[in-house]
């Protein structure tokens, strides 16, 4: 397996591997040992769906040194999490609603961990095996609401708030990332993950020690500097090196 | 259906409604409208799970005037809201493990909400017809993380950290609870869902106008005053008028 995508045609909902822009589809459990069809599936009248279901999606605040600098913050001693509603996932080329159009919206562009197995308390030298992959992720974010109140959890829990995809890259190393954001065509974050604080096995490990977790769980590892508000009709494009860029408009 | 409750025997899994102290199984979505078995299955090797696996349990904080007033804190202009793990779910009967024994860790009672429907922006004057029914619930706390750090999640996440049940009640007035916790047999919280600043369709109404609920989906709707620390040995019980009583200890 290389990327993972899960897709839509008709009723028939189905996991793929993706190679060259064709897709063969999966069958067995994405999480063992899967077979994948040997011709490719034909594109027409195919959706490209969230890559994953997760149980649960937990973020984490404020885990880039360059965003920390930029918010004048000290840096965390230990990661900050919540958990965002896994109703707010939107797939790749979904259209990102502003629900309240006079608060200010903001992008955030971010690396995501896709979970491979059930875990519980295991150490950042060996959270690498338990992890499926990595995709892109956006942490939309309701300003007025995240300011207005102590828990982060509504601000960042509207309907479509969570672009993630398209695919699950299971192949790239996570500390050698360059993360980037594209507001309709403008570069406006582009930083890199050896800028985390808690970098991707950190995260886990630290997650693992406070709950389990499940296949499948999503955890979204912050955002860098640059963050800034979303509009009507912006298109807004997270490049993350080693994935496939992760598209989507606004509403 | 009356009170309906989740089972396993063996590899078995399956939902029934509770008559008297018997189960009678149920065919089909219950969500829909589900058939039942005639007879009773026997009680013999047949543990109680957590009623229903939902895809979020969304906490809401503060929502009792009488705890309010023990806090010192003025009433919320509108329900503060966030996320636990579904994995921190524990059924009757299950033990409560404390992770940081040397942390407060306190119980609280509350009463849940159970969805019934996919809903989104739906006013408070139509939610009774959305809610499939009420549950008893805790939500215990690790006060040390939880007053260390901004977010609640963590502190409320850890697993076995979210009692539910022992069963959904489907006939009851929410308006017109009372709510009890015993420790070890001794009244510690006492108070009544009219003690509630937003109630139960208040609070679905607005967590509908955030995010979309979906069937099965818990809401804890806040704890009364009287909350405090759990230790080894522990039973705890929470009672709520209408509701059997959902029973815990703590390892």
């Amino acid at each position: 397996m290389a990327a993972i995508g899960r897709f839509q045609k008709g009723e028939d909902i189905f996991h793929a591997k993706i190679v060259d822009g064709e897709i063969f589809r999966l069958y067995g459990d994405i999480f063992g040992s899967p077979t994948f069809d040997k011709k490719p599936t034909p594109r027409k009248g195919v959706r490209t769906l969230v890559p994953i279901v997760p149980s649960k999606v937990i973020a984490v605040g404020l885990n880039y040194a360059d965003h920390a600098r930029e918010q004048n913050k000290p840096l965390p001693k230990e990661p900050l999490i919540w958990i965002k509603a896994s109703t707010s996932l939107l797939p790749d080329g979904g259209k990102i609603e502003i629900p309240h159009p006079a608060h200010r919206t903001d992008f955030e562009a971010e690396l995501a961990i896709v979970i491979a197995r059930k875990i519980r308390n295991i150490p950042a030298a060996s959270a690498a095996r338990y992890i499926l992959g990595y995709t892109a992720a956006q942490d939309i974010s309701d300003r007025h609401i995240q300011n207005s109140e102590s828990q982060y959890t509504r601000a960042k829990s509207f309907d479509t708030f969570t672009p993630l995809g398209p695919y699950i890259e299971t192949k790239v190393d996570p500390l050698d990332m360059t993360i980037q954001l594209f507001q309709n065509g403008q570069l406006r974050q582009n930083s890199h993950t050896r800028q985390m604080i808690f970098n991707c096995y950190d995260i886990v490990s630290f997650i693992s020690t406070n709950m389990t977790l499940l296949p499948g769980d999503v955890i979204l590892t912050g955002t860098p500097s640059g963050v800034g508000p979303i509009k009507s009709d912006d298109t807004l494009e997270v490049r993350i090196s080693g994935l496939a860029p992760l598209i989507n408009t606004v509403k």
